[in-house]
């Protein structure tokens, strides 16, 4: 998946990207993931199945890349004026993203890739922390660091939404937010 | 996954799940995951197809149902003579199980069957909390919750395992559980 390296972004090589992208999001729309083939994907997308082998190494990587697209914000962090507000408005957004189906497959799609993830997932997780606390400190608020906001915030969802097989809601988002920013001062 | 109710234990039924589930275990150690069908399984268990799709459903029920046995610890908690001590020691040994190859494929099993674990790697989790939590109580410590250990500690473990991609280090196990035990007195 690390091989985009040296590839012209808008030419062949990115159409091919495009096109064998759209053929997994679509197929995924129409079918279980199960039924997926690299065939079938070849066919939707009009490439051969040896392009897709080749530029992917395999089925997993290829699923795993369409979801690593999938779960980049399509926007920066909203504004509420606070960090506090930020945090938890960042928090009710991903925990209903990530426990909706398409989601929860998106999930597990990355963590079957090869590497699982192999930090990329973390690095987005970050980026958007850190454009939260970077304005938060424009503001003048105390801010924690972004391993405490990945530690008491991210990871507790992730984890409950993944493994507890129960609803969350509102206010547990809340709890955590405000372990998060406990005794930052301010 | 739940089919076991009004089975007798060790008798025909029991039988028929534990060869299924050596044949599992078994050809997990041969071959690629995805290489595994339930026609493989149920030549290596001697029993028919039909029989397993009737007791497990499908291929990833059963996979979930194997993994949710390899997870399940062999024996209690280790007692070192100390709340923080028994935490850090659950910890350790959960990173370094959690984070091993098979660990690894154990979790994929465990979140692609239908329910997701549906609660049930939770009770896993806190069944061994509720005895370090408890063994600590009959020693006069003070002692966070359980939901608390969940947050603190288990969780930021999980989301680095699974999506972090960098190795853990004991330090950062030591630094969780001191989180974990902040302010609670004693």
């Amino acid at each position: 998946m690390a091989i985009n390296q040296g590839v012209r972004p808008g030419g062949r090589s990115a159409r091919v990207q495009a096109s064998v992208h759209n053929a997994v999001n679509q197929l995924l729309e129409e079918r279980e993931r199960g039924e997926l083939t690299v065939p079938l994907i070849a066919a939707r997308a009009g490439v051969t199945p040896s392009t897709i082998y080749r530029r992917w190494g395999d089925l997993n990587e290829l699923l795993g890349d369409v979801a690593l697209q999938r779960i980049r914000p399509d926007s920066g962090p909203t504004d509420t004026g606070s960090l506090a507000g930020d945090l938890l408005a960042w928090g009710i957004q991903y925990m209903e993203e990530t426990s909706s189906v398409p989601g929860r497959a998106a999930v597990l799609d990355l963590l079957a890739a090869g590497g699982g993830c192999s930090g990329r997932c973390l690095e987005i997780a970050t980026a958007q922390f850190g454009a939260i606390l970077e304005r938060a400190v424009s503001r003048g608020e105390p801010v924690p660091s972004n391993d405490r906001v990945v530690d008491r915030l991210m990871a507790p969802l992730v984890y409950r939404i993944l493994f507890s097989g129960e609803p969350l809601e509102v206010a547990y988002v809340e709890a955590l937010v405000e372990v998060t920013l406990e005794g930052i001062g301010g």
